[in-house]
């Protein structure tokens, strides 16, 4: 058989075949929740409190034009995971018009089997997966990371609201991996003046797991979802006091040792030069939490906003000796193209059935090239806006209702832009608001409708969006129903530990999305 | 006489003397003109588009609460020159209540004698010394540099309106020195739509200076003032269009580059390590100027307010060898520290016969250690605001009048904050305004004065403002009086060029400061 001269080719192909699977890149996500745009001393946070970051962001390459796909937590990471907006995959409501949703504990939908997620098709092609935090796409078992393409996990599937009293309703329990391993407020516990060991737990889990896989010979991902930046926000004792900016500043100091701590496993493993690392949020500041919140910088507004200060994420790719160190790109970036990114990276052929909205930003991180692309900034079931190289149009403009307003939810406090920052649902797809983001990144000066650069732009705009609207087959909506009987009553697992509880019987109805 | 000890003593200390003439560092002060503290890549601008800077950053500290003495152009340059606060070296008005002032080419004061700048005691002191671009300190002849310790000068009295006609207002002159060499838009031209060489020239003459003095035995101080980001803003042909944001951004991107062609010179010369750089600005950017200014990343307002926006700017100190690489430091500074500062590093005993607002930073920059201060925030006349720590008090409010708001003129664009952003004249000395400028440095959520933190907080503001006022002795005011027969007619030199015009009669009054 040795002097066979097609066996040879082929004990060759299968020898390059090893070689290439091996020579696969790792990929570390690092999600934040709710930090913003301005939070990192490298995007002008004044207080310069995230020197690892900005020593990953002088390392590798910043991108300050990179976007979330939703102003909101659960439509952001459902688009992260599949590469495609929330109306597609169905992360979304149409419950009443334009209104953000997400996954409470008492949602019934969540991400439909249908979406083809990236960590699924890593997954069946040799890589090994971790997803360290908040899931946020789906409290019912089938909804579970180890369904989606996640071979470990820990974390929770919900946000760390509480404490409850798990009568009316649970705490949100912590899973490792398919079962629970306790609850938030009961077995880790977040203090009412917001001290937890929850994100010391999370760098813990990430160094191990780095670790461990450094070891073995399949390529790794690594989604660390940590949530401390998210109301009710917390940090270790360690950190607690140490920000000039309250338990917010704290929470981010912690995170930015976090992300300096992984950094540095990459590297002491001396798997570095083989590793993808993203940091970026899932949507921008909770402005409405006042001093309890982050910066979106020059922006305006925040989360729950499809204004920059709702989307922009203050993003930084990191991968020595593929990108360049201290770069910064332009390119109109989006957290969808993470996915197809890593599917090009990995050498995953991505899904030909379907439209996916994320594009390959391989040219970007290494060759610093842009590539024309829009944003599309939805809320719930609305197009609110199109961004197209420096102009942004919105067709809908609003922040939140006059009633809410009043009652003290603002989603922009200190900024009030006449006819733009409205309190009503203001139709402009006839005549769009058109701002040029370079000149006026914080949607300030309107582009006069009469003007030739108006006049220009327009047209190229909504030619854009007619091609977008025209391909868009909307998902069903995922987050239309809310049932208290579905809620983290009896998670799997509870019986080992004597801890389930009863839920109550069901009670289906339509959800309220009040913004 | 080589055998006495006490010869042989006192040539040493002769030699040590020369010794330590020759050591003694040399000083370059890049002053931006109405650059605001988000401008730069290292202070967050979305645009990213100053690596040079950055780079300075990155080489040195960076100093993220460092303040004007004022919000307003002169004011802050006469206070940077003198070390003093503009209401005690006379450059403020009292013709009305809390007035900005400044010296138009009809003003009738200018700089007093009285007031000793620290380049005066650098020049007698054996420094050489330059200033480029903008004095703004007097257009009279005896307020000129030449007679107030520089041996140099390359620029104008005022600012580069225009054009005039030479007939009712005359085009603003160009020195050289003594002389004039031209004026502004005849044979220095900035076009309409903003090209200019001015700000090549510029550069040119400090390479040049630096290169020529490095050659000599005699330490320098070179004042490079530029103007190119003061309306109406201008660039060179070869930064026309590079930038997002319009012809301001342009300007930002060629001084960027002059600055680093300044750094490369004083490397190339071999005296980086015997130099200290420090670049700021003189004021709050023109948010007024809407898409034609600066930015003023996320604080509140811009220049002409106490607002953190109107005085907050954007600084870098570099001195390879004796400033560490990449430091941050939180030191509240001032530009008048640059005086103290820099007459301590010159071995140049300070004025002890009054009061130097400057500290010395010497302890910041070479050991990043923090000292305690108060920053002052005056407008004309009145004590406006004061910062203690993380604190800042308001006790008076005012934005501009509402009339002149309603025509257009708008100092805080988009941002209105209810009893802060005021269009009165609002006295709160009796209950200052509070706000905790580490988690609000947006100047937005009052500290409640019911609160235990106000309670503590103002107490110790207000004994700080008491110590101020009772040691303050008020200069005599310079910005008062107006007079077109005092316009630049016939600059010193004019008559070698046969370019003398005729002054009209003179008409004294007060001059009119709306805001």
């Amino acid at each position: 058989m040795s002097s066979c001269p097609a066996c040879l080719v082929g004990l060759l192909l299968i020898c390059l075949s090893i070689d290439y699977i091996n020579a696969r890149p790792n990929f570390v996500i690092m999600l934040m929740d709710d930090m913003g745009w301005g939070d990192l001393g490298v995007y002008g946070n004044p207080e310069k409190e995230t020197p690892n970051l900005d020593a990953m962001a002088a390392e590798g390459m910043l991108l300050p034009n990179f976007y979330s796909a939703n102003p909101l937590c659960s439509p952001s990471r459902a688009s992260l995971l599949s590469g495609r907006l929330p109306i597609r995959n169905g992360f979304y409501s149409n419950n009443a018009h334009a209104r953000n949703a997400y996954t409470p504990q008492d949602i019934a939908g969540g991400i439909p089997d249908a979406e083809i997620l990236f960590p699924e098709l890593l997954q069946s092609n040799g890589y090994r997966s971790k997803i360290i935090g908040k899931w946020h796409l789906g409290q019912q078992p089938q909804y579970h990371p180890l369904k989606h393409g996640f071979d470990e996990w820990f974390g929770a599937p919900n946000c760390h609201f509480g404490p409850y009293d798990d009568k009316k309703t649970p705490n949100i329990p912590v899973y490792r991996d398919a079962d629970m391993v306790g609850r938030y407020y009961e077995d880790f516990m977040i203090t009412s003046d917001g001290e937890s060991n929850l994100t010391q737990i999370y760098i813990q889990e990430a160094l191990t797991f780095i670790q461990k896989e450094a070891a073995s010979n399949q390529p790794f991902l690594l989604y660390w979802a940590v949530d401390a930046t998210h109301g009710p926000v917390y940090a270790s004792p360690a950190f607690m006091g140490t920000s000039n900016r309250g338990r917010y500043g704290d929470a981010v100091r912690e995170l930015d040792y976090g992300a300096g701590a992984i950094l540095k496993q990459l590297q002491t493993l001396g798997i570095d030069n083989n590793t993808l690392v993203i940091f970026s949020s899932d949507n921008g500041a909770a402005t409405y939490a006042k001093t309890g919140g982050g910066s979106n910088g020059p922006f305006l507004c925040g989360k729950e906003t499809t204004f920059e200060g709702g989307m922009r994420e203050p993003t930084i790719a990191w991968w020595p000796g593929k990108i360049g160190a201290g770069q910064v790109s332009h390119q109109l970036g989006s957290l969808m193209d993470l996915y197809t990114t890593i599917l090009e990276l990995a050498g995953v052929q991505r899904p030909t059935d379907r439209i996916i909205d994320g594009i390959s930003l391989t040219n970007t991180l290494f060759n610093n090239q842009e590539t024309d692309r829009e944003i599309f900034y939805y809320r719930g079931d609305e197009l609110m806006a199109v961004r197209q190289g420096l102009y942004k149009a919105h067709l809908w403009t609003w922040t939140n209702s006059i009633e809410e307003f009043n009652e003290g939810t603002d989603f922009c406090p200190g900024q009030e832009i006449a006819n733009v920052t409205t309190h009503d649902q203001v139709n402009n797809t006839m005549q769009p608001l058109l701002f040029h983001l370079g000149t006026d990144p914080g949607e300030k000066y309107l582009i006069h409708p009469m003007s030739h650069e108006y006049r220009t732009i327009i047209p190229r705009i909504q030619a854009a969006i007619m091609k977008h609207k025209q391909t868009l087959v909307r998902g069903t909506p995922q987050l239309n129903y809310c049932d208290s009987s579905l809620m983290n009553w009896a998670p799997t697992g509870c019986e080992k530990l004597g801890r389930c509880l009863t839920a109550p019987p069901s009670n289906r109805q339509l959800c309220v999305w009040p913004h």
